[in-house]
């Protein structure tokens, strides 16, 4: 772009309303797109769906009024565009990053951010209950519900469908679709979009349709009587063709969704219609970046790389692709371990299982609820499954895993992914709710590793020795410091040093190598000797865990969780109903939702780090 | 009947292959129809349900082998005749009573019920689980979904159908179409289903106009072309025409559900078709009972009532009365306030509101998830909307709670209807965890009322008071005995007496009647004086409460919810955290389901009745 701004326009438009002295909508495309690639390079963050977006983004701003309109933004993949366009380009370097602007919709950040997203198909409901929060008002305002056919697998954006169908007034729900969620999008309703999409001239035709049955009168001959009567089938054929069409949405599309002049004039026309619209877009993701849109999938949600070659760092290993090796293993020699993930094959580890296993790995889309039932299912048939998914997302099957797993007494095995601290992402992603509502699950075995070995033998053991339902926790990324001292050797818990002290330190995770670094330091600076209790299965406690740890004098709960309902709580209930005549400090996430920052910051945050525990002991101790 | 034995038919079926010798189906279901009508009027039950599926049930065993074959019914609401046919007859009298069997399928009571069931919309999903492990184990055998009309609002449903739409054997899915699930139908989908069923020589139709088509070609003169463009366009409206079909099913229907005949031609008929098929089967609620069919609502659950009339007992105050009273009067104040349920108008008690706030009341069908996410966009419009969910199912939207209104920050009151023991409906139904996963949500605060008054009190608080998310849960029925020298004046606890004593119960909800009791039976028979703290919000803990009970040396929890994660554990958890040096007892469910019987049963099953808890008192004291 020469010598001049880079960011000529972005830099004037403080409010979307500026996009009104503006003709030039590409130019601010391009700025837009440039500068999404430039901060993601940086920061990290979703890439492919926030290009794919950007000429939506522009011309729903233009058209729309966004303060009393509200865009609801689905899962939130999309939303950079939106926020440079809504008082936030100034920010816009800052985010993902700790005390920075949030890389999701966030309500609390901007009056322009209808709804707070990070999990996926919520969009429609949410912005049904805004659309009727403005009629119950009287306020003659817009909602638009932008969400992508990946997100139209779930279950949720059908209820809100079902339930929009019958609206009285606009309702905008724009179907953004490029062919794929995070994966490749699976299912029926995948295979029927790629139907429609393939009909570009479908409404043309629609209009040809009519045109020819409005002639049929003037027909001659024995016809007319069977033509007559099939009109008025054709007619309601014609009509309510598509799915949307038959939830009571007026359907619009396909259209090209990186045309300008095409999105104005659908969107201008759709926005005065009163009754329930879907407006189904095309969209490339990753547009306009050559090596997001060869590899979309590579390029859904990315670490920082190389804006000119496309390459990142290269990968380390994590308990995700170990989880992915040990589960080929384990097919291996037993021919009954299925694997279940729900659109999320890459990210748990399953790309090779999928290959090697193809009749018994199952993506279902971004669906957990079906991920969990279905399994209980293939278990009630004689089978193993192993459900993949983030601990986040897990929170949505809650009363599947409950229901149709645990009450079925089968054996379901969950490898509950990205388990604690999340880093960036924020507070929509953190998995610090599985220990809480796993607690709560009748008759399961919770495993939580800390290191890769463990993670691998625990696997194995819930898939070869366990008679029900298990989960096993491990977190993000890859394994912390590893003691040399320590083995693992399938025990249900380890006392790490068992040498005179009346100080206990309880933990369990990745972070059980920040309570080795805290003894060790301990003993360095302070001459203060701790041992440490290692869980490696936090439910059902071991008996003995709570005889061993009532012997002491000061215990030190650390827990990488929130801290009410979780296992510390039933740890700390426990020791009273026993007596114990110590002390008991807990500390873990309290009642609230953790903001983005890096895990190690996160970490650091909640006292859970080396020189935290450190200082929570000898507090506690009085020293 | 005469003289003749009522039931001739089902005393000779041990097994459904029995029904291999009988021709005469309409007996058999004649005799269902009787003992369906005999036992729920004494035991009670669903009945609307029960008496729809008659023919539908002996048909589907009749043409299938239900051992190797496999039927799971959704929800459960319609599996009488089912057990009936398979080796059930003879107990069927114990029905729903303790120790007898349950009323709803359960995979521990025979092998004839391939799936537990209970809450809605599973059975697809978990059919679609049993007809893979059929397929990777090679097992030629069948699998049918049968569901209703309502329950298919439900997302995971749509979950499951999209992705039975692409299995490749068959897999038989029965959409039982009575019209209305356990309130009247909403939404669109079941309006479409208006549509389709008002059709009812759709399939004939369908033919004609293929033989129309065929024609087409010899029609001479301009408008052969277009018609041959059109062709192309018809042939893939009409066999694409439901959204079932859009969806990857074959569609067959509907199907007069009443008329055996029928019924055996279509399921013989699609037996053999190796692919996904749909067969839509219109019943009568209440079919052949003619109170339940004038009023199948009525009498989609019922207690005990006179066969003749119809009449059951005099209907006596319970908390959803009160809440849905009490809910009007709030709304007649505040013309923010919102009401919606989950296709539960009539049991969480607002009829009156539906009536009376018409434009403030949804119903949302059986879609939990929506509910909650629609709330939260209510409220991020600023509105105040007051969700009525049983607790057992408001499980299924554990996520809900968390990313779409806790984490929004805004103003949401759950009504949590059915807290605690719900009695005969069974494991399915108990309303034991909303205490551990409400527990784990940040924010909330949870109102556990014991009376009516508080129930009334607490409601107004939420709506007029509290800032954020709150619950009140409340249990089902009738409120327990109400102690003189009690009144609640909106405390977050009550120290009832302050006398003397190192004895102190805690406890909550309706059980607090039974502590009272306890109380005083400890005063009358051991002269043993003992205080109750009774909480009323049971989250966030006041720190007074913990402070008041750490200075008693027997401490006595109480609690009418599973143990693991609750609000019991977070208590003893704290006391220990407080240095608390007395002894804690804690009786809740431990780790399990709770097996039908009446409440009072249950109550006393976990030593939550009077009796128990001084049981428990007194060998805790060591007398």
């Amino acid at each position: 772009m020469g010598n001049r701004n880079k960011y000529e326009f972005l830099e004037k438009i403080n409010e979307p309303c500026e996009l009104d002295g503006i003709d030039n909508l590409e130019e601010v495309c391009a700025e837009i797109r440039d500068k999404i690639i430039s901060i993601v390079s940086k920061n990290g963050g979703h890439l492919a769906s926030n290009l794919g977006v950007v000429e939506l983004t522009v011309v729903l701003h233009k058209v729309f009024n966004g303060k009393d309109d509200k865009i609801v933004w689905d899962v939130g993949h999309q939303c950079y565009a939106h926020k440079m366009l809504t008082g936030r380009f100034s920010k816009i370097d800052t985010i993902r990053t700790e005390g920075g602007i949030s890389g999701f919709p966030n309500k609390a950040e901007s009056d322009y951010d209808a709804f707070t997203s990070g999990h996926s198909s919520t969009s429609i409901s949410a912005a049904l209950g805004l659309a009727y929060a403005n009629e119950l008002s009287g306020r003659d305002a817009h909602t638009i519900a932008v969400i992508g056919d990946g997100a139209l697998t779930g279950g949720l954006s059908y209820e809100g469908l079902n339930n929009a169908g019958k609206f009285k007034k606009n309702f905008i729900v724009v179907l953004n679709d490029n062919q794929m969620s995070i994966s490749h999008n699976v299912g029926a309703i995948s295979r029927y979009l790629t139907y429609v999409r393939i009909r570009p001239y479908y409404m043309k035709m629609k209009s040809k349709v009519e045109r020819f049955l409005s002639k049929v009168p003037f027909l001659g001959g024995h016809l007319i009587g069977l033509i007559r009567k099939l009109k008025y089938i054709f007619k309601g054929l014609l009509y309510d063709t598509t799915i949307f069409e038959d939830m009571g949405f007026l359907y619009y599309g396909p259209v090209a969704g990186h045309d300008i002049n095409e999105l104005m004039r659908v969107f201008k026309r759709v926005k005065d219609l009163n009754r329930p619209v879907l407006v189904h877009v095309v969209t490339t993701k990753g547009k306009g970046y050559k090596f997001a849109e060869q590899d979309p999938k590579q390029f859904h949600g990315v670490s920082k790389f190389d804006t000119k070659t496309g390459g990142g760092e290269t990968p380390k290993e994590t308990f995700s692709g170990v989880f992915g090796d040990e589960v080929c293993t384990i097919a291996g020699r037993n021919e009954k371990v299925c694997a279940i993930t729900a659109a999320m094959k890459s990210g748990t580890g399953l790309n090779n299982f999928s290959k090697l296993y193809k009749s018994r790995f199952f993506d279902v889309g971004i669906a957990e609820e079906h991920a969990v039932t279905f399994a209980g299912g293939l278990a009630a048939g004689g089978f193993i499954p192993i459900v993949a998914v983030y601990s986040t997302f897990l929170q949505r099957a809650y009363d599947q895993i409950m229901h149709d797993v645990s009450l079925q007494n089968t054996k379901v095995i969950f490898a509950v992914d990205r388990a604690g601290f999340t880093g960036d992402d924020g507070e929509t992603h953190q998995g610090i709710f599985d220990v809480p509502f796993l607690n709560s699950i009748p008759r399961i075995k919770i495993f939580s590793p800390s290191f890769f070995d463990e993670l691998k033998s625990m696997i194995d053991s819930a898939v070869e020795k366990e008679e029900g339902i298990s989960a096993i926790r491990y977190p993000r990324g890859e394994q912390f410091y590893k003691p040399s001292y320590f083995t693992y050797k399938g025990e249900d818990y380890n006392l790490v040093f068992n040498n005179k002290s009346d100080i206990l330190i309880v933990t369990y995770g990745r972070i059980f190598s920040n309570a080795c670094l805290a003894r060790e330091k301990l003993i360095n600076s302070k001459d203060l000797e701790t041992n440490i209790l290692k869980l490696n299965v936090i439910k059902p406690l071991n008996p003995e865990i709570l005889n061993i740890a009532s012997e002491y004098r000061y215990i030190f709960f650390f827990e990488e969780s929130s801290k009410s309902g979780g296992i510390g709580e039933t740890f700390g209930s426990r020791l009273c109903e026993m007596d114990f005549k110590g002390k008991y400090f807990h500390s873990a996430v309290e009642d609230k939702f953790v903001s983005h920052a890096s895990v190690q910051a996160q970490i650091k945050r909640f006292s859970l780090d080396c020189d935290g525990m450190v200082n929570k002991i000898l507090y506690g101790i009085g020293r």
